[in-house]
């Protein structure tokens, strides 16, 4: 086995195919990304739900604390499907939340959400070396600016159809996501069930359809899951739950807290947080939504109506209320207590075990 | 890496640590079974829908092919929710098939299917090698019995809880099934969402919590996927959609013929065929009864009545109203049309390379 393998490392200028996953809402600080990088993956920043400014104070944040390459992320925009019905229901079911919170106020509206053209400028000027993206591919003269600026670029694919387009538009690598993978769903092309492939069965059909190297993201949890992903002929991993319960993450305490109960967690898909399926831990929110789901606003609208919520939540520390993002292999999030360098660290020892090297 | 794992190859006094899986509906043929257990693995014969005497014929059918060990599989069943409502219901949804298919006749009642004690009662008779069984624990009486013949018995988990409930029950050894998995789910404990985890993430949860071997199973279609399972710590593999295809395979001809269009198939998870949850390829029917799917009744009574609509069309090559089975792994289907010696020695000898054995 090639590993580290070279042809991902060397354009990344990384020493361990093991990228950090970008997972908005606050887990990925400036510290986290920072201690990947130094500890020789590639950290990344999540910057689809922040404004530019905020982009560009995280990014400085981070090269105070690493001079290696980090990625940062955004979430490529689709056309808004505004229906004025299912929001008004939204918002009727949203009610009782509110007020068991004691919550006064109403959410914005989906106008005030950063601009995608705006967050991407604040990449291009700061010349970030890695931007990574989820929910579709920028427009071509995009991908140009990023290219001329020496950008590696990073698209998100849930199924071969998926990675074969984003090789097409000229995009370096593809991360593809399996439905092991907390959070979002990347799917943007076909039915939401045709990107619900498990990491294992996704990964082997790509070397034989694309030339551009590929990342295993979903399900890996460490030293085994790497080694899986390797022999899978992924060129790298990406892995967001891994690193959930690290000191660096900002996961909130609550969230932390449900990660380390151990073995017994169950994720699910759920639309209920953001209008867009994703997975996270089933908690009250998840459960008493899931009947309406399939009535709810598309992304980002449902995401605008319940962020003041799930925000309220962390604040009170009230779990039931909050996204509790995690992929599948939460189970052993409660092995990953250490510092992001660390566990790096026994992650590649264990690697180079298991094939031999 | 420990290749090929001894610990299961010694109590399955198998070469490999490869398990074609059983595949109820007629894919395992004596001949199948036969050429993998004579390749070194273990072959699985399915004996869950069929009459004592049938797996009698069958397994006589085998040891005139293999004098190696071999497996045979049964539904351990579980109580039957008879509601007069949903039968009819279901039946009203499937006239219209009938009709579109020509069909007379009417479906026999559920109480007509195979008795698990009478199935079993020819496993201990004719000393099977090995018995495993999916949807549930043999009765302890049982398992004793199988246990005083010496029969090596494995049980099928979708996630830790079932697992441990197994070896807990004095079953040797667990195949741990992950999402990916064409056919039913074989989940018996909790939810039916507790089980739909990914392999990658199912497997590496094992090693800390089971004393026996076990199996990973769900997305495994070759070399790569093999070594990927020893990396993640199982103790060998279950593969069924990977021998759908070759010659010795009894798949119907349409089945087949579709396993081979490629890399676009999109398999879902469905409920219609036989009233538990089963993966397979989407067709019509699978479409047009999926807003139906909750009011369906539950297995076997679902199975009962659609079994004559699905051997009608199997015989008629109607692929549109077959149950496809088939795991996320079927887009590398087309790569398996050999006989299933020839794809072991392939399969093994890249696993040797990519472990570096």
């Amino acid at each position: 086995m090639n590993w580290p393998n070279t042809r991902l490392t060397e354009r990344l200028r990384i020493r361990y195919p093991i990228i950090q996953a970008p997972m908005a809402g606050g887990a990925t600080t400036a510290e986290l990304v920072a201690a990947v990088s130094n500890a020789g993956g590639l950290g990344s920043f999540a910057g689809g739900y922040l404004q530019p400014e905020e982009i560009r104070a995280a990014i400085n944040e981070i090269r105070t604390l690493t001079d290696r390459p980090f990625a940062v992320n955004l979430f490529v925009p689709a056309p808004v499907k505004e229906d004025g019905d299912r929001i008004d229901r939204a918002n009727a079911l949203l009610a009782a939340y509110r007020e068991e919170l004691g919550m006064t106020g109403t959410a914005p509206h989906w106008r005030e959400l950063p601009k995608f053209s705006e967050q991407l400028a604040v990449i291009l000027e700061e010349a970030v070396e890695v931007f990574s993206f989820t929910f579709g591919v920028p427009r071509a003269e995009e991908l140009e600016a990023l290219q001329q600026r020496g950008i590696v670029t990073l698209g998100t694919a849930t199924h071969l159809l998926e990675a074969i387009v984003l090789e097409e538009s000229g995009v370096d690598m593809v991360v593809a996501q399996g439905i092991e993978a907390g959070g979002h769903r990347g799917t943007f092309v076909g039915p939401p069930e045709q990107g619900l492939v498990g990491t294992l069965a996704l990964i082997p059909v790509l070397p034989d359809h694309l030339r551009i190297p590929f990342i295993a993201a979903g399900g890996i949890m460490g030293g085994r899951g790497i080694a899986a992903a390797m022999a899978l002929g992924a060129d790298g991993v990406q892995m967001g739950t891994a690193f959930l319960t690290c000191p660096e993450s900002g996961a909130p305490p609550a969230h932390k807290e449900i990660l380390n109960e151990g073995t017994e967690i169950t994720t699910v898909l759920t639309r209920a947080f953001t209008g867009k399926l994703a997975r996270g831990i089933k908690n009250r929110f998840v459960s008493e939504m899931q009947p309406h789901e399939a009535e709810l606003p598309g992304y980002p609208i449902q995401h605008v109506l319940t962020r003041d919520i799930r925000q309220t939540a962390a604040r009170r520390n009230r779990s039931e209320f909050m996204a509790l993002w995690a992929g599948q292999g939460c189970a052993l999030c409660h092995k990953n207590n250490y510092p992001a360098g660390e566990l790096i660290a026994e992650w590649t020892a264990q690697v180079a075990k298991i094939l031999n090297r």
